[in-house]
C-alpha cells in the first residue's frame, strides 16, 4: 500500500469538510481548536513525564493517546492550510531547508 | 517528482535530529517549542483577521508567514511523535475515520 | 471585607504550595498545565461564540465555566511568578504604563 | 501605597479600554492574543532552563522578560474576564477551595 503524502492528506481533509454546509470554520474559531488539541497533549505529555499525577480512573495509556492527539493537531493544521491554501508539503521543506542552514552551527555535530 | 509523505518526512527529521549530539529535546521543551510556535501562527492570524493592528514595519506578508509558521509546528509535531515512536499517518487515519462516524450528524450534510 | 490583592494571593498560593513536599513544579511542567488550561478556555468560549458544537451533554453553562478556567489559569500564572520571585502587581502595572503610552494612538480615542 | 487588589485591576483596565471606539475585541480573537503570549513566556522560559539556544543578540534578561510576559498575560485574562462580567478574585477563591479539598490527599504533607 502506498504512503499517505501531505498533499494527499490536504486533499482528503478538503473532500470531509466538503460535504457539509458549514464549512471551514472561521480561522480564530479553527485556531481555538488547535489550541484546545494542544492543551490536551500537554496533559498527556505531563503525566507522562510524572510531575503532574492524573485523577484515578483516567486513561493511563499515555502514548496511544498523545499518538491520538497528535493525529487530531495534524488534522486541524491541515484544515488551516486548507482554508488559506496552503501547501503543506513546500512549507515543511522550506523549513526543513532553514533548519539545515541556520542550526548546523547551533548544535554540537556528531563525529 | 513523488510527493512528501508522512512517513518520508518523519524519516528526513530524523535524519537531520540524528546528526546532533543533543537529539530530541526533553519532551515538555518540545512542547514548550510547540507553544511558541502556536502563539506565532495566533499573531498572524490575528493580524490577517484584522483586530489586531500590527507595530509599524512589521511583515505584513501574513498568508506567507502563516505558512512557514504552520511548516514550523508539521516539524515540531514530528519531532514528538519520533520522541515517542508515534506513527502520524497510522493516527491522522484514525482520526478520520474517528470524525467521519462522528461528526456525520453534527453538522448539515449538503444535499 | 477587604479585597484581594495580587500580593496577597502571591502569598497564599505560596503557602498552599508550601505545605506539601512536591513544591512547585518544574517550570516548563507548570508552563504545559497552564497550556492545558488556555486550552480548557478555549473550549467554552469556541462553544459560546457559536462555530463548535459541544458532545451532548456536556455542560452548558459555558460563562460559569469560563470563569472557574480563568480562576485557574490566575493561579498557575502565580505559580509560575512564585517560583522565579516575579512581583505580578509590579509587572501588571510596567505592562499597563506600556499600553497607556504604546496604544495611545494605535487605536481611536473617544471624543 | 496600598496594594492591587483584582478588583481594582479589572476597573483599571476596563477604563483603559472604555477609552477606545474599538472597545474589547471578539474574545476569539482576545484569546489568540493571549495564546500569542503564552507562547512568548514559553520561549523565555524554554531559554532559561536550557535547552534552545537563544538566536545571537536575542535579549538574555529572562526572569525580567517572564516578568513582563506574565503581566502582559494577566492584562489579557483580565479583558477576557471584563468582556464577560467574571469577577476575578471570586473564580480566584473557589479555584483555591477546590485545590485545598481536592489536592490534599494527591500530594506528600510535609510532617
Amino acid at each position: 500500500m502506498s504512503e499517505l503524502s501531505f498533499k494527499k492528506a490536504q486533499k482528503r481533509v478538503h473532500e470531509f469538510i466538503s460535504m457539509f454546509e458549514e464549512g471551514y470554520w472561521p480561522p480564530l474559531s479553527m485556531l481555538a481548536s488547535i489550541v484546545e488539541e494542544i492543551g490536551e497533549v500537554s496533559r498527556e505529555i505531563n503525566a507522562l513525564e510524572g510531575y503532574k499525577t492524573k485523577k484515578k480512573g483516567a486513561d493511563t495509556n499515555y502514548k496511544k493517546n498523545i499518538g491520538m492527539e497528535l493525529g487530531d493537531i495534524i488534522f486541524s493544521i491541515i484544515c488551516l492550510a486548507n482554508y488559506y491554501n496552503i501547501d503543506l508539503e513546500e512549507n515543511f521543506e522550506l523549513i526543513l531547508k532553514k533548519y539545515e542552514n541556520r542550526d548546523m552551527n547551533r548544535w554540537t555535530k556528531k563525529k
